[in-house]
């Protein structure tokens, strides 16, 4: 079972990833069978390639700044964390809410990764 | 599909539910063939009447004073919401800080509740 403290550091360490623009940092955090759904609802990336494929073009569409609201929730193998996503994209900046769930194996790997956010959760700030 | 404006008018009526002690308020959110995890990891509530059990329970406890912190999260068919949940247990004021996710049916009606929170997400404030 990952200990509070395994969880907390993971997803900080997510975080650090996303603010150093850092794919290789975020896709050690996941196992090689792990599954992303981000949005909920949309079709789930499957396997370490697939998630490698959807950081990496995250961070090529430019950086987001993650700031995290609010503390960590964890229970049994899941963390969840509330943050606010800060992004430019086309010369506008934007700011999207989503709630994470990390789901960890007994490696303490992330093996699931769930993003509830939706079209309502994003707001235009400049 | 329920819109986001229903599942956050359900997590609106919720948080009510616990301001005014309403029991049946908040078990009418949820379909007869709902699930409740609370927190996740333990045994989980299946169907309306462990349900009511489990609320009403809560309910004679005495009641929590539930605060959102931040925009509800609504993605197809889930919402999610962190919040605060305020309360006394043997003259002792405690915060408790769960995220909720609620997973919708097609008549909008609440099918599974997950609550994510655990020991380390509780603080005596007083």
């Amino acid at each position: 079972m990952p200990s509070h403290d395994h969880m907390v550091a993971t997803v900080a360490a997510y975080l650090r990833g996303f603010a150093e623009g850092d794919a290789d940092l975020i896709c050690g955090l996941f196992a090689e069978d792990a599954t992303l759904e981000d949005p909920v609802g949309s079709p789930p990336c499957i396997g370490g390639d697939a998630i490698r494929r959807f950081y990496t073009r995250i961070m090529k569409e430019g950086g987001a700044r993650l700031e995290l609201n609010g503390p960590v929730r964890t229970t049994a193998r899941c963390a969840a964390f509330a943050f606010s996503s800060y992004l430019t994209r086309g010369g506008v900046d934007i700011r999207v809410d989503p709630i994470d769930v990390f789901e960890f194996d007994e490696a303490g790997k992330i093996k699931s990764m769930r993003a509830y956010w939706g079209p309502m959760n994003q707001v235009t700030t400049s």
